[in-house]
This record gives C-alpha cells, structure tokens and sequence, in this order.
C-alpha cells in the first residue's frame, strides 16, 4: 500500500514535469513568432526530444503501476487518466514545435504583421492548459468546468483573428505567405485549447467516476 | 481467464468499430470537399455524437477490464494502448469534423480549386491509420514500420500541395478564402497521418515490450 502510494506520486511528479516542458515550448515559441527570436525556436526543437522521451518513461511508469500494485476505484482511474493526459501533451508538444516551425519560416520574410493579438490568445490557452492539468492532480470538477467555459472566449477569438489574416492576405499577393504562417500559429493555439479542452472534459468524467465508485463500493464492485 | 479473453475481445472489437467509424467520417469529409456535397457534411457531424459516446464506452470498458480482470504482461499492454489508441481515434474523428467544415465553407463560394490531388493524399492517410490500426491488433511490427515510412510521402505531397495551394491564393484577393479552406483540408490530412504515425511508434514499443516480457517471464517481473 505504501508502494502504491510512492509510485502514485511518481506518477504524479512526472506528469507534472511533462506539463511544465509542453508549458515552457508553448511559451517558447510564441516569444519566437512575437520576438523574431531564433534562440527561442531551437530551445523548442530541443525540448521535443525531452518530452517524447518522458512520454514513454510516464507510459511505462503507468503501466508498472498498474502491473505490479493493481490499483482499483478512483486509483486505477487516476493512471488510466495519467495514460490519456500524457497522449495529449506530446500532441501538445508537437504543436509547439509547429509554431516554432512558423516562427522560422517568418523569420525568413520582411516583419510586416496582421493586427492580431497572438500573445492574448496564448495567454488564453495557457491558463486553459494549467487549469486542465490542475484540476486532474487535484481532482476538482469545478476547475475543470471552467476550462470548457473559456473554449467558448478561444473560439470567439480565433475567428476574429481568422478575419484579420484574412483581410491581411487579401492586401497583396506577398502577404500570402507569412499570413499562412499566421494562421497556423492561431490555429495551433486553438488546437492547444482543444487539447485542454478534451483534458478537462476527462477529468469531469474521473471525477464523476469517483461518485460512481461511492455507490459501486457498496455493491462490492471495484469500480 | 475466460473472462479475460472475453472482454480483451470485446475491447478489440470496439476499437475496430470505432476506427471504421472514423474512417468513414475521414472519407467523407473528403467527398464533401471534392464533390461540394453539403449531405456527406452532415453525416460527420452525426458520427461525431457517436464517436465521442463510443469513446466513453472503451475508456470505461479498458478501466472494468484493468479492475476486474487484473491483466499482466502482454495483455496489460494491450489494454493501455487501447487507452492511447481511443483517445487518438477521437482527434481524428474532430479532424474529420474540421474538413467538414471547411467542405461546408467551400459550398458558401465558387467552385474553383488549387491544382491540388486531395483525394491522393486522403488516400495515402487513410492506408496508414488502417495499417496503424491493423498492426496494433496482430501485433505486426513490421506493418507498423511500413506506417513510419509513408510518412515521409505524406511530408513530400503536403509540401507541394502548400506551394500550389499559396500560387493559388496569390492570383487574386478573391482566392485567399477559399485557398485557406484548402490548406486546412490539406492540414488536416497531415495530421491524420501523424496519428498514425504516433499509433504506429506505439505499436513498436507495445511489440518490443512482448520481447521484454519474455525475459522478464523468465524472473517473475509481470512486465
């Protein structure tokens, strides 16, 4: 029982790792597109490597766990969660390494810029990011519910900033290129909220798992 | 150990069910876009509602399994890379969803189009999420191999199709819309098939982990 315990919060600190690294790229490389800054985009590419590593050490991890301390109720739930949250953070982390990606193409072009506020909407995701993350370690439902209600603020935004790119390409046939670039830095942003999203929507469903359990322990059921 | 075997095929069975749901989602969000044909739009949107409920119903179906049944070693892999393969499944389903869309913004104008083979390149996609899906349940690593080296054509065709799809776009303001809507179907095909390319490095490791197993059989380890 004290070995579960240990390796419970093992997995706890790993995953918190992995979402730390995926937290720092993401900021990274918005700096990069923000700040024209190349050191930015290569320290990205280096944590990519880092956390499709920790990817597979938290699996195993997981899969140890399960293996040879047999978790059940809201502890096997607990690693099935970890399993599924560390799927969508190196998604989360590839989608740094894209923008860091559009932040080098840019790099490569005249600094002309849509009016779109791409430091807001990464604020947005982040805060989005670490609730969804906070509210699975702490298993509070009611954080969760607040990361689906600022899906809705991030899709408001992603369209005005869509028109903007827009009418920015439309301007001249030169823009259509770093506009492209543009867009798929709002459209990774938008994807990191989904990925809190789909993350916070799980833990609603753990959570809700847990009062399962309240009434599964009564009827002897180990779920 | 009946029930094991059981419920290890019950589990199997409904993440080919869900796959072949997806897949038909992907084919014909592709159809829309090619044939403008708004009716094959919303049939994806309908799978989506089933493709989230069948997600609930694996993820619930993989933890019962874990908590009733107990499986080690090879079985205990499987059961949590059908966590991973789930959760993957319905990101896929969602890029169904997003082509979809694009399809159904597309009708809203005219019906020009970038020199671009779509129908290629959702073909190439969709062999590799079968052939990622295929290995994983017999365990083929070879067949996984075949997915990581598509890739690369994958990457050949999705560059080419950006430079035709920005020539386009740069021909006129007009093109612009219209030319986003194509890149995010191409995007879009990109990312189906980095999934497949993440199930298929999954299957690798799950694989090599059956070789781990057989030594640590050997020790008692229930890895």
């Amino acid at each position: 029982m004290e070995h579960l315990r240990e390796e419970l919060e093992e997995l706890n600190n790993r995953l918190l790792e992995m979402s730390g690294l995926v937290e720092d790229s993401i900021v990274r490389s918005v700096n990069a597109v923000v700040n024209r800054d190349n050191e930015q985009v290569l320290t990205v590419f280096n944590n990519e490597a880092r956390i499709n590593k920790l990817e597979i050490q938290i699996d195993n991890l997981a899969i140890r766990l399960l293996a040879l301390q047999q978790p059940v109720a809201i502890d096997l739930r607990f690693v099935t969660m970890s399993i599924k949250i560390n799927n969508n953070l190196e998604r989360m982390g590839d989608i740094a390494v894209n923008i860091a990606e559009c932040a080098h193409s840019l790099l490569g072009m005249p600094a002309i810029k849509p009016h779109i506020d791409i430091p807001y909407m990464a604020k947005l995701a982040q805060d989005m990011i670490r609730s969804s993350i906070d509210a699975f370690v702490r298993k509070d439902a009611e954080l969760a519910r607040t990361v689906l209600r600022s899906d809705d603020a991030v899709d408001k935004l992603r369209d005005e900033m869509y028109a903007d790119i827009v009418k920015f390409m439309e301007e001249a046939p030169s823009r259509v290129h770093p506009g492209i670039d543009y867009l798929f830095v709002a459209r990774g942003l938008e994807r990191l909220a989904d990925h809190a999203t789909n993350i916070a929507e799980d833990v609603l469903f753990f959570v809700q798992g847990v009062d399962v359990r309240h009434h599964a322990e009564m009827s002897q059921n180990p779920l």
